[in-house]
């Protein structure tokens, strides 16, 4: 049966997240419903990774299969214009091989999360960043990322329902990106790569920085919480609307 | 009465247009009630410009006066803690001269124009930006862009209803930026600058730039349009969510 590799954008807002739910819309329920209505086949969307509710993606990757050929622009186009109105576009189709899998074929994952600095809400860029009312220091969130690069247990930065069966990750960047947002504050932007991360790991580790941003903490903190292995010493975690999966490595 | 200056952001999307409107969400208005219901205030929200519906602001300017002194930080929160939910922030406020007219005082005015290039609907950038399915040759553009700038009659790119006494404007920027968008396609930028516009003036000249970018048009149509000085002549009307006002200079 040929395989087909889809590379997806999506708003998160509206939907509980990527996994089918009994209960509520699902990036992969449109997606599985976008392939039914115009090739009449029900599949199933294997994606990447799972994002939570209101978590964005500008780069996930999913894998079909159909018992039918189809042209790969056929596809995206097809799929296009049954997402409609869903905030969910194929940006692009490739054949894959028969042994292509969205999920363990990924050799790497790369995550962008968004936070604007100013005090007025956000207006063009709801639901789209997290808005803090003051400025941080991204040099210091940067020193506190430092100590989180490498290999280490994860576990004070890992959800309690995480199902990962260890909590030792190799985190292979943890850059903090300053930028202007012009009239609108200053804009940070963390970009977080690894082979794969755990459940809330991007999250947890940019509110545990966001502490340090504020002043609250030190970067020598970061370690020691790190070091700590416990949940309990993790920062607050940030909001899902910040975070994007920009990219799948295979 | 002491008077002041406001910096202003919105989401264009879910309003009328800039000015209060008999029926339907305006922006005016929003803030308007915004004002109304921090100061009890019922005031006259002067803007430098009237944007249309669906156009958006990143740095609308307006004034308005109130009979009580209060701190510029003071009127900035309170107006942003009244204007939930609507997509309006107010940015920043200072305090202006007597003689500041939010529209009258202006010297200079910056819109930006979004295009995205790419075959798939925009999840993340709905409303926020003109979707076009093929490339747009960005280089052709800003040769057509050229035979603007500068002191022209304008009567091409006018809409019917414009109230200006005169076509004559003085067109100081006009350029086509290109951007990499990622695996979500290419994006264009054109910038506008000129002390004032026309009605529909930018929206107008984004739509014949883009007959020139798809290759239907030469850069010299562009100034043959110009010169017939006739409505008939201009390209079709770009769409109202790619329009930015970005900029008031005083």
């Amino acid at each position: 049966m040929p395989r087909y590799k889809l590379t997806i954008e999506y708003d998160g807002t509206p939907f509980r997240g990527w996994q089918i739910q009994a209960d509520g819309a699902s990036v992969q329920g449109a997606l599985t419903e976008a392939v039914r209505r115009f090739s009449g086949e029900s599949v199933h969307v294997q994606g990447a990774g799972r994002t939570d509710a209101g978590v964005h993606a500008t780069g996930q990757v999913a894998h079909i299969e159909l018992s039918k050929v189809w042209k790969p622009d056929t596809v995206r186009d097809a799929m296009n214009a049954h997402l409609r109105p869903h905030p969910v576009a194929v940006l692009a189709v490739e054949e894959a091989a028969d042994d292509f899998h969205a999920r363990f074929s990924a050799i790497g994952r790369r995550y962008v999360y968004r936070i604007i600095t100013r005090r007025a809400d956000l207006a063009l860029e709801r639901d789209r960043a997290w808005k803090m009312p003051r400025p941080l220091d991204a040099r210091a969130m940067q020193l506190g990322a430092n100590r989180l690069i490498g290999r280490h247990d994860f576990t004070t930065f890992r959800a309690a329902d995480c199902q990962a069966l260890s909590p030792v990750k190799t985190l292979d960047r943890l850059e903090v990106e300053s930028r202007d947002h012009g009239l609108g504050g200053a804009e940070l932007l963390v970009h977080a790569a690894a082979r794969s991360f755990l459940h809330h790991q991007v999250r947890s580790m940019v509110g545990t920085l966001v502490k340090v941003g504020e002043g609250v903490w030190t970067p020598e903190d970061v370690g020691a919480a790190l070091e700590a292995r416990e949940r309990a010493r993790c920062g607050p975690m940030a909001p899902s609307a910040g975070l994007y999966l920009a990219e799948v490595l295979y």
